[in-house]
């Protein structure tokens, strides 16, 4: 079991300054305060006021996402948000769902039932049925990568997409790239939607021409590549933006089988900057999220929205993680195969 | 002066229990404390905590915008942040600002000389000189209906100007208008753009036609309706979306002189919601932004950002208010004056 002192030798203070963290003494900066209880919840420690029965309550629902490793794309969501909200003493429970329990009660009335304040919903599909029953509801509620439009308990939270692809497209652009494909995610996702929108205007704002033959559509799993990559690469490609890391992953296996040399043939970039995208060899140039700061900016969200205040929308700002697989565009060549190579291979 | 008393009786309650809102004491509801700080900070209270000279300070600079009585555009913005900043025990600074006093000093400097941990910029237009530097700034900046690229150290809090036009043209397609036009605002703007944007997808999202000579560019003043109203109307408008409520008394006290009943001939919606817009006779349907939640979601985003958090944006959802200037479109008849009627005209 966690202790203080675990606590106070690992931010290397007294367990006293600790102790006055955790008890929200005066006498203690704020600063210091954030970082005893930002370690306490990171560490597992559970003080004597978090014990308490009449602490107010807060429900995530987590769906269709790993989280309870470090490595898993939910775990750091789930730590940001807990670690905001025992700053003003939030009990949070974690509650895995699925569709077949979200037919067994309407939203509401699980929330009142359990008497939460409210609720943030990570991985939930646009068909889960909650997502109908949150066009009404009355309790607040922060959603992660999806929008409900003009309920105004309702928050969306994610990162900004715009900014993720036009920092892709920029830094292709820089590196002599023309023929830029999106290798996006499946068509009925917001997140998708968006990403399209932001390809289309950040090559508009580059004066690059826009070939609908370099936009594919796939699933965010890895095997949806396969069936897209030869077919970028016979219309020109000479770099493809990937809906997410797994995507770009498959892309990568796939390159590898056609003898296709990245980045000297073809730069890929990911979306996410999961641990995988650094792991993999080489390692992927990607887009990153930083989940902690996401699970940060939902409570945020959410404990505004308790206030009426309300928020629309909340989009942090993505980085560009720069690694192996982004290098110069193939000089005086582009990878088109003519009809008439196409000939000398068959 | 205003004393503990005043609140209490304000509020309803023992002078102790705002007392022991005011002091931080632990045995009142945080929902209390709220709302006694609110109260205090809206009256004018001063305690002997706010006057001590530790305090951490913010500093919000306001230009182009009225802000010192309550019917001011900027008076609700400056209070609800205050009324937000208070709860974590910041002292808010209110500086007005102009080009001439942003060149004396860049931006950075002037933050850092006066210990000021985060900025809030409200009412900015694109050509001032700070806005410039707040591309590479330090400081945890939040701009108001502002964008800047890149920068996780600034975030741009406004409302959802998609929904805003979305509930606006909703409303008017209900009551059978389809020749809906838009009289924006100034075209250096990233409010007009962002309108302009959302205008496009609602139009098309109602399936109505998009008829490039029912949008004109003004500038967000009464003066400028009056350039535009009559060739809108000629080209058939029904109805008019105004960048903001200026605009819209602009048009309807035009609509007066050229003797154009409205809503009888044509709907009027402004933007804003200003006491104006409830004011005038008739009174105005207008797309409202609540500016007290504004300054709060502000403040939540430099709360944010100071603490690393790298938002980028964050929007509040519109309402729409109706009053007397929108009712169903001209039946059987479209505004449109022909060629025939023109001449009988002149």
């Amino acid at each position: 079991m966690v202790t203080i002192k675990d606590i106070a030798s690992r931010l290397g203070i007294a367990p006293s300054t600790v102790s006055k963290g955790l008890n929200d003494a005066n006498d203690i900066s704020p600063d210091l305060k954030k970082l005893v209880l930002d370690t306490a919840i990171e560490m597992g420690y559970v003080t004597k006021k978090m014990k308490k029965e009449t602490r107010k309550r807060l429900c995530v629902f987590i769906e269709n996402m790993l989280y309870e490793k470090p490595d898993d794309f939910g775990f750091d969501i789930l730590l940001g948000f807990r670690q905001a909200a025992i700053r003003d003493n939030w009990e949070v429970h974690i509650v895995p769902m699925t569709p077949v329990l979200q037919m067994k009660e309407p939203y509401d009335r699980y929330m009142v039932r359990n008497k939460y304040h409210g609720g943030f919903l990570v991985g939930f599909a646009l068909k889960d049925p909650w997502m109908k029953q949150l066009e009404n509801t009355t309790i607040p509620t922060v959603l992660f990568d999806n929008y409900i439009k003009r309920n105004p308990n309702v928050a969306y939270i994610g990162t900004d997409s715009f900014e993720g692809i036009d920092l892709a497209i920029d830094h292709l652009y820089e590196l002599g790239h023309t023929h830029i494909a999106l290798l996006n995610g499946s068509k009925d996702s917001m997140v998708t939607a968006n990403r399209y929108d932001a390809y289309i205007s950040s090559m508009q704002n580059h004066n690059l021409d826009i070939d609908e033959d370099l936009i594919a559509y796939g699933y965010y799993v890895e095997e949806s590549a396969k069936y897209h990559l030869k077919d970028l690469l016979e219309h020109g490609a000479t770099a493809i933006i990937c809906g997410n890391d797994l995507l770009a992953i498959g892309a990568l296996k796939e390159c590898k089988k056609l003898h296709i040399r990245v980045p000297e043939n073809l730069s890929i970039i990911g979306y996410d900057n999961l641990p995988a995208a650094a792991l993999f060899k080489p390692g992927i140039t990607t887009i990153s999220q930083d989940r902690l700061d996401l699970g940060k900016n939902s409570y945020a969200a959410l404990y505004w929205l308790i206030d009426k205040v309300p928020i629309s929308r909340s989009l942090l700002r993505p980085t560009l993680i720069l690694r192996e697989t982004t290098g110069p565009a193939p000089f005086l060549k582009s990878n088109k195969i003519l009809p008439k190579e196409k000939e000398l291979i068959n």
